[in-house]
């Protein structure tokens, strides 16, 4: 199976563990709003693809890892398009949670897809008890205060806040958990993995401020030009466009090149340029910054990894 | 050290620990809000009680219990504080989360609550790996979906709810985490401790509806008659003023007679007669039903629980 669909089952799955006839039947209906359709599923890709690097071996608990996080993304995803933060209409070519459900359910299905991340942690946990508690850490740390997604979004909520703290929050540390969660789950040390996860996380951060200034509403499925309007911190701001262009292609870069020694490394390799390219695509990195970029010259992205 | 000091200082602790340099102060902030001063902090003393009657043999996993039991009921009183929910400007006799720091870090400060909740047991459990995954499965199971708080919160949004079901769910389901955590975390079976959660937790939620009828803002700290204002099921509207009082004692010595035989139960009993007279005073129920009821005749009731 390859990544994405075993992604895709993992949480139909988790989400089906819910539907029982004493649940309030339209919060169910609202948390599978919020997960399905999903975007690019990226840090449970990544994570499923540190695990199979590090040896699997407990496949259940792998999917559960990977199934925490994206609930986690999901979770922050209704909370942040609410109208206290986002006020957004439209999220991944759908109506907000908010916009369908009303906002007291958009509230408590964010609520409880965070209470379900770590219901599914702790029952694939039961069969693996010593990875357990350093799994939860990683993912909580990931998520929490003090330097947590959560942690990231209330730096919006500061008169000042410095840009790399704040994407490292924000955006950096779920992709860290991304990483590190996938080494644990395979019972591996998390520490060598940790680098991919903070670099990836910039950069789909920095991605995200430029494609924030270029596309359009319709392009990206979502409102643009949301940072300058909420008055957020923004490389492509601070840095300019090209600057931020050329940041973006440094930590793809640092993040190919943090890849620990493994028999999956030029897979891992492989999957990280193939997320450039979909972040931003190197014809546009190029013309932007009017030079060419020289990383993967041969190779063939593999569109999709084979588990 | 009592109960009530040793839940304080536990709490007190674990908010410590988010704070860093790189943590946004105000989020600390308010998260210290949402947390202090406390309410009566029923849970965590019936959490810390059943683990003290199993014979506990691991403080620092029963304080965590406890405080992961706090912080989730402290981030369900937050959001359901929210405007889109009960637009509450006092709590506890201060501004509600919201109203001090504003709708964004209101949300974000429930979400934080929730992850340190989980937090608080891994970092615990890691000493302990034998009893994590039960007691997260435990606490998620009376938080998330299908029957834990948050779905207990999203009943009122559903155009019908089962009376029964909702009490269940919104408030009945983490007193049965409390009773069954507390029992987990001193290595026993919970088994025979969820009945005295139940009965429990329904009499709070009986005991709450028949305040919110009685009783004054200024008595109660917080807004009254928001169930009626709200349209939401409750007790006191469905039996009348006599019939949830009567349905109140019932419950009450239930609770009382469900204590299992263990060394404390005589103390556990009394911590139930203690909570009974705190939640609805005999003699105020006396008066309400006309009659005079029988229990605990010539003990004095244990004000404080000494572990």
């Amino acid at each position: 199976m390859d990544l994405m669909s075993r992604i895709q089952s993992a949480l139909d799955h988790q989400l089906a563990q819910a539907h029982r006839p004493s649940a309030p039947p339209r919060l169910l209906a609202a948390m599978r709003h919020a997960v399905f359709p999903g975007g690019a599923r990226i840090r449970p890709q990544l994570c499923l693809a540190v695990a199979h690097a590090c040896g699997e071996d407990a496949p259940a608990l792998t999917d559960a890892v990977a199934v925490a996080i994206e609930l986690l993304h999901c979770a922050s995803l209704v909370h942040d398009d609410m109208p206290c933060f986002d006020d957004a209409d439209i999220r991944r070519g759908q109506p907000t949670v908010h916009k369908a459900y009303g906002e007291p359910l958009a509230l408590l299905t964010g609520d409880a897809l965070i209470v379900m991340a770590y219901h599914a942690l702790a029952r694939a946990g039961v069969h693996h008890p010593e990875r357990l508690a350093g799994l939860i850490d990683t993912v909580c740390t990931g998520t929490g205060a003090p330097d947590g997604i959560v942690a990231g979004q209330a730096w919006e909520c500061e008169t000042h806040a410095d840009l790399g703290q704040y994407q490292r929050a924000k955006t950096g540390a779920l992709f860290v958990a991304s990483t590190c969660a996938g080494a644990q789950a395979a019972g591996a040390d998390p520490a060598g993995w940790r680098s991919l996860g903070e670099c990836l996380g910039e950069a789909y951060q920095v991605a995200d401020d430029i494609r924030d200034v270029m596309l359009q509403a319709e392009e990206l499925g979502k409102p643009a030009g949301q940072d300058a309007s909420h008055g957020r911190p923004s490389a492509a701001a601070d840095l300019g466009l090209v600057g931020a262009v050329r940041h973006f292609r440094r930590l793809m870069d640092a993040a190919v090149d943090s890849v620990p020694p493994c028999a999956s490394r030029a897979a891992m390799r492989q999957i990280v340029l193939h997320e450039s390219e979909r972040l931003i695509p190197r014809t546009t990195c190029d013309r932007i910054t009017g030079e060419r970029h020289l990383w993967a010259p041969a190779r063939t992205p593999a569109h999709r990894v084979v588990a």
